[in-house]
């Protein structure tokens, strides 16, 4: 298994945490983004939307970070992260959809302009963000985990960029439920962390 | 089954199309955004996010319009919507993560400056809008559909916003690879409109 990689993105290291955790061997392939190999042919070829993480194995082409975590999920962790049962399906997929919505465009983004100089409002960015906070820190209030009672890859979806907020200048402290949960993540048999997160534990 | 709806949302209709293709009765519940009808405490209740459209089937409560895709898909479609083969259903989330991003953040929300006065900015999501389109245009160039050669739960999800980017004045024209899969999706059995939605066919 193949994994075309920036060590910065937190988008990336969704899937390397998923290959930790599923003790998963593999090779890294770092792309080097401000160089802009991920818009020369040879890249655009493998993922024409021109973005890390892209997944090989045997022959296959996965991009997306979320598509690879459910891919990799359904070949090599069965139900365990990834349920079938319809309702049960679907509320991981809703975590999903705050990952892609509230997290990247809110706190990825937020990180973004102070870490790479991106051109957006930060300040609109944070309030996203923090928006996606405060309804992780509800629905976390009673829970140990965001979907079906266990560990699942809704968890490993928004983990990364959540763990990454103080990077955007928003502190985890306001959001102690949030915070829990960070440490239980970084507690799983096979976490492996990344520059810019700190240890809760 | 009840729709927490709302005529304008491409996002809801997302639903209700779905709703239509499978042919399963509902009942529909319009919720008025201007009147601020999704922040108050029942609505929250049902949807911490706020957001349109929610669905109520056997007491449970699904929030999130490809939430709700991938549950009617599971629960009433079987595997003809979602197929379950690792290497098919990431190909199908990979076109549920465009329609999450270039096509929501770009498309519709240069729909909704337009239309509906959003201070987000226009040109900015044109851009990204178009860069979703052209991902999609080049994908179909040698296809009908965008994942497992057949119609699934990605047509579904990236269809409502392309076939609205007129109202973002982004012509369709300049892509007829999307316009031929548009009239596709318009041909599908059961196939629902709405308004802002021309026919191609």
């Amino acid at each position: 298994m193949k994994l075309y990689d920036s060590e910065v993105s937190g988008n990336a290291y969704k899937v390397r945490l998923m290959l930790s955790l599923l003790d998963l061997p593999h090779e890294l392939v770092p792309i080097d983004l401000r160089a802009g190999e991920n818009r020369n042919e040879e890249f655009l070829r493998l993922n024409p939307r021109g973005q890390i993480p892209v997944l090989l194995d045997d022959q296959r082409i996965i991009w997306d970070s979320q598509a690879i975590l459910v891919y990799l999920a359904r070949r090599y962790g069965g139900e365990r992260w990834l349920p079938l049962e319809p309702a049960e399906i679907a509320a991981v997929m809703q975590w999903l959809a705050v990952a892609e919505n509230e997290l990247l465009f809110g706190l990825a983004r937020a990180r973004a302009v102070k870490r790479f100089g991106r051109p957006w409002d930060f300040e609109a960015c944070q309030e996203y963000g923090r928006a996606g906070l405060r309804v992780l820190a509800a629905h976390l209030a009673d829970r140990d985990w965001l979907a079906c009672g266990r560990v699942t890859i809704a968890d490993i979806a928004c983990y990364p960029y959540v763990a990454l907020a103080p990077e955007g200048e928003i502190a985890l402290d306001d959001y102690p439920r949030v915070m829990a949960w960070v440490g239980r993540v970084q507690a799983l048999p096979g976490y492996t962390g990344m520059q810019g997160i700190e240890s809760v534990t």
